[in-house]
């Protein structure tokens, strides 16, 4: 079983991965409203994802619906909520103490989705010394001591622009596997460093552009 | 030229869109630093995007590198930010000021990329009549009035996952244009609405299983 998990895991393609939090964020729904069980074509009118495409994705973690009566719902709710790593607890650095980054501090949301962030990291000497949410932040140059003691994996980086590459060198320098990337700056990094870019910002360009498109057409 | 700028902007593809902003990251960088001319090549090193292919997206604003010198790094920043609309003003209300909601409200990052969140609405008699960093917290029920006033055209959607769609609908009945979705439901909208979903908790999926297939691997 173990094994075949593995399996599961290796030949999940991205797209894929990409999709089972919208069906997770559904069937939560659809647990709350005490909906016992679902088909993919009701999936699929919710979330605009052909009911194939829905089935597919959801047999790569060997779940299979029931003719004419579909998936069981807190089997889906239950299943997704674990493979997508949402009930463990992952440890995680904020590196940046900003606006940005004391916000996403502030946000519990990132707590129920498995982030636990222990320790903030910042060079002003203003709030290293201080907690956001009783979470301590600390300076900069004890990443790598904290790290240790922690053995924290994940970190958040969200410095200033022109400090990402910098702050990102120091972060896997001191052992850190994972950077969640909320600076628009494209960071450097080696291969089996994980690297995940969360541009907000960048998003609003999309937003502006495509508001112009439409004002123009209508 | 002004038939020319619209002409630009209709068909720039979306990727091209993408990545813009990512070079804005970087020549605000160099701008900071007293450079006064970047090549494509510099900036394929630094954003791993392909030397050809940045030359092509600049192209489509019309920038074009000189032979040996490159492009002019104040030309890019403010061609670059005036194309993506950092510099104007667009005003927000952000939805739902929970935890993620009233984090962004306390985001002043989002100003500087021309964000402006006039008002927040949420239900919770708790916050309503508050503010936060003198931004005012009303009703959702006030949210109509409060657009006709206001003019306001995008909506920041940060209420919790059951009430995503029906809040969405709310939305647009009031005339709002655009929502920008931090909800990880994948609402339903006509077609003349711009959705920009950015679901940060999925992307933590993404970070949680690449970390294992790393781990399986290593």
């Amino acid at each position: 079983m173990a094994e075949e998990q593995n399996k599961i895991k290796t030949i999940l393609p991205e797209p894929t991965l990409r999709r089972l939090p919208w069906y997770l964020a559904y069937v939560n729904l659809l647990q709350k409203q005490k909906v016992e069980y679902v088909s993919s074509t009701q999936i699929a009118k919710e979330i605009k994802v052909d009911a194939s495409q829905i089935a597919k994705d959801l047999s790569f973690l060997n779940l299979k619906g029931k003719t004419r009566i579909g998936y069981e719902v807190d089997t889906l709710v239950c299943v997704l909520a674990d493979f997508l790593g949402f009930k463990e607890i992952h440890n995680a650095f904020m590196v940046g103490v900003g606006s940005l980054g004391g916000a996403l501090m502030r946000d519990s949301g990132l707590t129920q989705y498995g982030l636990n962030i222990v320790a903030g990291f910042d060079i002003n000497k203003d709030i290293v010394g201080t907690s956001i949410c009783d979470v301590p932040i600390y300076d900069m140059k004890d990443l790598a001591a904290c790290r240790k003691e922690t053995g924290t994996e994940i970190g958040i980086l969200a410095v200033p622009v022109e400090h990402a590459q910098e702050a990102a060198d120091l972060m896997i320098a001191c052992g850190l596997k994972a950077i969640w990337n909320f600076t628009p700056y494209r960071i450097k990094a080696p291969e089996d460093i994980v690297i995940q870019n969360t541009s907000i910002y960048a998003h609003l360009a999309l937003i502006y552009n495509r508001m112009q498109d439409n004002s123009k057409q209508g």
